[in-house]
């Protein structure tokens, strides 16, 4: 038998903790052999919790230290790139949270950089593509099912209940669409196997003006035509009263398929004097918490049989340009006078 | 062209007052003629609001003094049997409110009485068999969708809002199984076309105790089988927080039909704090408005056509029997000792 | 008591004749005085069918024999305005189906004209407005319960099984907004109180090239923004493999509302080998029956208490003009070079 | 650290292979050390997936060769008790799937035995107690949201494509009640926290007559009253056309709560040709899978903690009882002549 994967863990925050306990819990003969973070509290928790791996502050120290298979970062957004490459440089495989950059240009960067590493699997973490509710439109949509798509309609708001985070991130944030849409656009990509054509964008500060003065709103929304003429509209916000809505649909000519529609967090539903009711998920651990799992094992299924990635650094390149050309398109709009 | 029917509304409270604002607006070629109550406010309220019709305090004297081709029955269950009679002798074609009576002699009586006059409609008022959703299901069933139907299952309950009314009334109640579940009772013979072989039932005094005197509980319930093996559960109850729940449920070895799971008063649905969420109809007139007034369209129908109507007084005979005979079953199981 | 509102149904296809039954039969004190087609089967059908009714081929001649008070338009939408004017000309009170007409010019000089006439009630069919669920919507917006509005979305697509009727009437079409959408722009307009100042549009033709030698699609979507700041987005379409999907949602920042989501045709769920399932409504009469009832006695009130209509024919000159504008967008898109 | 907990995994069937998956892969600091299996291509296929645990034919020469903690008991139903005694003279943890036993006795014996054993943690593997819904249903009822308890309803049906596999089995079963309503039985003694004082019960063969040779239905009900008042209904069948149907019900004065009513087996809807539709969960390691990983999680937990089980051999031993009463009322009840 081979030696179990070595793995560090980059970044501890909510996340990133819920990464290294399935590298250190789930994935077999796999070890958690590191954790990485200059927060020193999350650095101190998670080498009480991860006995067997070492701590670092210091990214590169870890590197140079350590003899590892394979990083997974969960670092700021800012980050990723030149943490990936890196680690690239130095032979290991790679897992990156989303998204793979914040500017086009270092993603093009990172692509034509591991182009030299074809050895390396290098894989960007678009884990709604590991969900089973997903999994099943993309089986349905590739049999032909739907028929012709005409319009992928996605949303990903987060709960209000969760604002202060967002307020906090807002120096740091690239802007909702590469910070929540992200997701839908990786989803679009991949069920209609095609690229965006046409990007209109509009939104606002329905509740929350501090996202004005980062040029940003709290509710965005993107509408697209796709090379195959499909119609996309996304939304991305923060304020959803119930919880986490994370919802898809596709129509097609022959069927339409619709995902999350009620984002309820179990089979429970309640009857009493506020009506029928189902209670709904509050964030994405809870929604995705067996897709974040499922897309640690495939990252090391495909080291383990040399395969390149399923999610690759040209898709973490699409979405970041997609968002981009939204929160342009989006900053283009609320600047320009009344048209009608 | 004929002339209209004269058709006298007997009974003028909620639903009396209903049924006299369908037979004066929305059947075609019908004359509401009179309306009758022994209660003065209902009365001096129903000849203000219907100008043509004559008020009458006395149902006989009506009988007597106009020249009424139809009576519609919304006196107290009580009444039922001796008003219907009495028209029936006087020539007229009578449409009653369930139960058909509450004794079984008396509507025995009625059966055999009525024989004598096939020229008349006589109809009992299960309004159920008129709602498009039971009459989708009746449908399916007559056309084997379902294959054999193993259970058959139906609960009525009422709003708890609505709980003074039903503890006002309790001097005059037959119990829970003769005025809710009577129309259980007559969806299960209606759409099984078969007769309960065996009857248990159970319940209790959940929240109310006041029903306790009456011999009689909040909530109870009653578990049959048919004669063609169909396992047949009631429930009828007071205490609903919700709304009112009228739900069916007719499992088959091919296809199980549900109706009215969720007693949603119509298509809107909010998502806020207190999850995904749908209100809920508040009582009969709400949720079976529609099929209120279908059913005196087709009694009046069956008096043009000269046709026996479609819900007999055999099946108002059956329910009373069969909700009479589950009410005894409650009473002895409630005072039996403890069995296992 | 006054005398009975005497009404000329002015088209007899499948709306015209319901509303011809709904005055024949619905409405208190109001009389089907005269029924109007050129279609000679329909007239003679209606005729045999209403036989208080005179029938008239031609609407200058009803005008002019029958003493009339009123008058019900669904003739095809390109003689909306003419024969409004003229009705309003000889003094009648009008309901007219939408759209008010077909060119934004038409539908001004109809509102300049109709000015002159205040004491007329002039009124155009947005039926959703008295449908339940779009009233509870409406109430619970004026009321805040939804806080700010983000995003107001709206679909409106045809079953599929519908097809034949929608490609026949194409040469005839003045495009998928006006046809279908028209309802939507309505409801946002109604509920929002407020109007665009943004547009845009795409679609295509997905199943049905058809539509493309008239420079329509059989799928289009508009993207708004109103000066509320509140997003809009709208789809339009022909090819619903389910029934007819009419649904709305209205995301706030304090609560979301739906209207509609699965356009289920009565109570009844099915559990067989196709899953678990509910039935669709297959069209707009079977989806919006007690609206169109309601808006027409809506319009029977506003005579007889001589007030304004509730919806003006500025409504249906904004709603006519916004839908050209959104197919204006749409043919701008359509022809545009690939911009990404 | 101390060392890890040696389990052996007994009867490798679906189930049996599923918890020794389990052992090796999910639970840490726990080793999978020996698999047993009087089926040899079971035990073939187990030896060659698992290759660090050894193989055995015959279970006392596992307990006697292998030094193990515990061991987790997936073998026929009629071997549980003496294989849970055997291993707990022995000194071993026992976890072992319902049914505890086939007969009151042999459960009686085991509870009284058992208790000679304080240190050893001896559970019985209910795994509902351990699935999200369940376990939120039970924190609310004991915090009292649905005030008291009126009806407990719940439904255990397999698919009907599972039938070969029910018929194959019927010379080993003890009656659907133990079978299958067993888990319904344990859920509503766990959160009800009473026991049953009366007990009725009906069904019949409604698709497969071979049941009726073993005095057994293809679907059976059993009504029953607690000693706190709540009546409890229970169907147990094999017919179900959609899927797997686990659902529970529970009307309180306050609220109801609802389980899996649809057994939807994720967050898609297809609207298509059928309807507005779900797709359900075929059979219980689909619907339960996370709850059997929590259950073996918390067996590991209690040994670790040196605490006393969570479901016990007493859970066990009523839930035998009242499936037997249940079984025994069915047969009696079928036999009966017709009552009414």
């Amino acid at each position: 038998m081979t030696s179990p994967l070595r793995i560090g863990a980059v970044g501890l925050g909510r996340l990133g903790r819920f990464h290294a306990e399935t590298v250190a819990k789930h994935l077999p003969h796999t070890e958690l052999a590191a954790v990485c973070s200059v927060v020193p509290d999350e650095l101190a928790s998670a080498k009480n919790h991860f006995p067997n791996a070492s701590g670092y502050a210091d990214y590169t120290e870890m590197l140079n230290t350590e003899c590892l298979d394979a990083v997974v970062l969960t670092s700021p957004s800012a980050l990723h790139c030149a943490q990936l490459l890196q680690a690239a440089e130095a032979g290991l495989h790679v897992f990156t949270e989303k998204p793979l950059g914040i500017t086009g240009e270092e993603c093009q960067n990172v692509v034509q950089q591991v182009s030299a590493h074809p050895d390396l699997t290098i894989m960007v973490g678009f884990m709604r593509r590991y969900d089973p509710s997903y999994l099943e439109v993309k089986t349905r949509l590739d049999a032909g099912d739907i028929g012709r798509p005409i319009l992928f309609r996605s949303y990903s708001v987060d709960p209000e209940t969760c604002i202060d985070g967002a307020l906090a991130y807002l120096p740091h944030s690239a802007g909702q669409f590469l910070d929540m849409a992200v997701h839908d656009i990786d989803l679009a990509r991949w069920v209609l196997q095609s690229e965006p054509r046409m990007i209109t964008a509009a939104g606002g500060c329905y509740a929350h003006p501090e996202f004005a003065a980062h040029d940003d709103g709290d509710n965005v929304a993107a509408f697209m035509q796709f090379k195959n003429e499909t119609m996309v509209f996304l939304l991305a916000g923060r304020t959803a009263p119930h919880g986490y809505q994370v919802e898809t649909e596709i129509i097609g000519t022959k069927a339409t398929l619709r995902v999350g529609m009620t984002p309820q967090r179990n089979l429970v539903e309640i009857l009493d004097a506020h009506g029928v009711r189902k209670l709904c998920s509050q964030g994405f651990l809870e929604r995705f918490e067996q897709a974040y799992i499922a897309e640690l094992a495939a990252f090391v299924q495909c080291i383990r049989k040399g395969k390149p990635a399923e999610v690759t650094v040209n898709d973490g390149l699409r979405a970041t340009e997609i968002a981009l050309a939204a929160q342009q398109a989006f900053r283009d709009r609320s600047s320009s006078s009344e048209p009608a």
